[in-house]
């Protein structure tokens, strides 16, 4: 059904400058951002949730543009000490961003869900936009490897990519159960749902692999756009194009394609991936070709506005059909 | 049974100021601080065990001594972000010191108990005295008050001590078993039991309230020298003297001499409070005035010396009688 509506699906901070600038094409309320919970962990006896948080931040101006991860103004008196205490240093927490963990722990083990804590944590940050965990249940993501089978967060962050990847596998997703205010806001009027530039193997495929997501995505009828996150065969940020190499994908703009094909109604890549652009079409699969690079926030509004154009485009067609 | 070993109890502040002073007095593999639990709470999801802590920390030379609590070089950007989230803000937990609560509440969920734990902290400070909880078993100090029951650390921080106390109750403490090393040690040749300078309803009361443990003091047969928090009516740190008042008990060192008659052998007294020492002494309870007020590291060490000289004291009367 086709109304005001956007829902973007988003891992972290290649995602979430996507969502900030949906956030300033539309009005916020309405945006709904799903995040990728595959990527949470319990670190230190604390639930740490990576993508939520990373689009809580830069949705609430609080994103630590310097780092490029975590909250402005941070400091790191608790990994200091942690060090000093001889605990695990692997994994950085700032002082700051702990709050969240600590808080969000407490209110998980009082028994509230995800859903609810990360409502009140956006709403306490002036954020409008509806931001929802894809399922209120602890999802982990395994990295298969040559040597055997990784946390994500091992495989992320402690060993920083390096590991070869042979694949991964979702724990706990055969029994999550879709965010159910998400599968509400799909039933509802929506104008366009978009794949934001994140990892397509572990941020978007989480996603999409909650039991009834795909369905539910498809029963909306709506324009399912994706943007790469492949420019020129490397990945602005992150493993992704790592991945493909090594699960025998191409890593370019035609492997986007391909991991996608039969889902989304169309892709945007980089201009200077245009040339791709024929043989994707060729295939049946619409494509738009801009500037996907985001530095600026205009570059994110840019984005954010094409990919509803090209939704609106796609949408238009389908109705002349 | 005689020997070179020191067991001394305390509470907070206070308390470790003269622990301090013993771990200078007397090698610090000779000294054993057994420290009050009944204050400790979880907050936020997380065990705080302020007593240990501030020992921890004032033998481990991390003290804010600006503050006068928590920790040497402490930031504050987790209270400040747990404000912007609407969390509580009635107890500061400084970042570093949170680093102390979250890996402790990480390792009691993992089976450790509360003296490994702070075994494991003290190593990592450097600490050579051994720091005993005073048992496993959580324990909490609820205050009486005419308008009902407080738990400690909301009558303490949250309340600023302003409720009156009518009494204490120390849940937990019928189930609590003693610390086994500190009952090991109270068998074997110990030259003296210092009671520091705490508060004695809320920091040394708990202690000596754990089953066993006033037994195992009597039985080690070695004097047991408490001095007084009380200096000229006040109390140097805390509510002691305003709970005395509260509970009819002269604010004075005679109301501190009454408090500890029958377990006590000797009562150490502060210079301004000299005139009082005939009345305790013809009461049968031997007193040494000294300066008791510790500002500098050197008063710390010489009233622990004092504490010392006096208990050998009493043990060589008690061997000559």
């Amino acid at each position: 059904m086709s109304g005001d509506h956007i829902v973007a699906l988003s891992g972290g901070v290649g995602g979430a400058k996507l969502v900030l600038g949906l956030s300033h094409a539309v009005a916020p309320e309405q945006l709904t951002v799903v995040t990728n919970t595959a990527d949470d962990f319990d670190h230190f006896g604390l639930r740490v949730c990576p993508d939520t948080d990373t689009v809580l931040y830069t949705l609430g101006g609080l994103s630590n543009t310097e780092l490029g991860w975590g909250r402005a103004n941070e400091t790191w008196t608790f990994m200091k000490t942690v060090a000093a205490l001889g605990g695990a240093e692997w994994f950085n927490l700032g002082d700051g961003d702990l709050a969240l963990h600590v808080l969000r722990t407490e209110a998980l083990k009082s028994g509230q869900s995800q859903t609810e804590v990360t409502a009140a944590m956006a709403r306490s940050m002036g954020i409008a936009a509806a931001i929802l965990p894809m399922s209120d249940q602890f999802i982990q993501t395994r990295v298969n490897t040559p040597h055997g089978q990784l946390a994500f967060q091992e495989y992320f962050v402690r060993d920083r990519c390096e590991p070869q990847v042979t694949g991964f596998e979702f724990d706990g997703i055969d029994s999550a159960v879709i965010n159910p205010l998400l599968l509400a806001t799909l039933e509802g009027p929506v104008r366009a749902i978009i794949i934001a530039p994140s990892n397509p193997y572990v941020s978007v495929d989480p996603i999409l692999a909650v039991p009834g997501m795909r369905a539910a995505i498809k029963a909306s009828g709506v324009p399912v756009i994706a943007v790469s996150p492949i420019v020129a065969g490397t990945a602005i940020k992150g493993p992704a194009a790592k991945m493909m190499d090594e699960l025998g994908v191409p890593s370019t703009v035609v492997g986007v394609a391909e991991h996608y094909r039969g889902f989304i109604d169309g892709l945007i890549i980089d201009q200077q991936d245009a040339t791709a652009a024929a043989d994707i079409e060729s295939s049946g699969m619409p494509v738009w070709v801009t500037q996907t690079v985001m530095k600026s926030l205009d570059d994110r509004i840019d984005l954010a506005n094409t990919a509803l154009a090209f939704a609106d485009q796609i949408a238009g067609r389908s109705q002349s059909l």
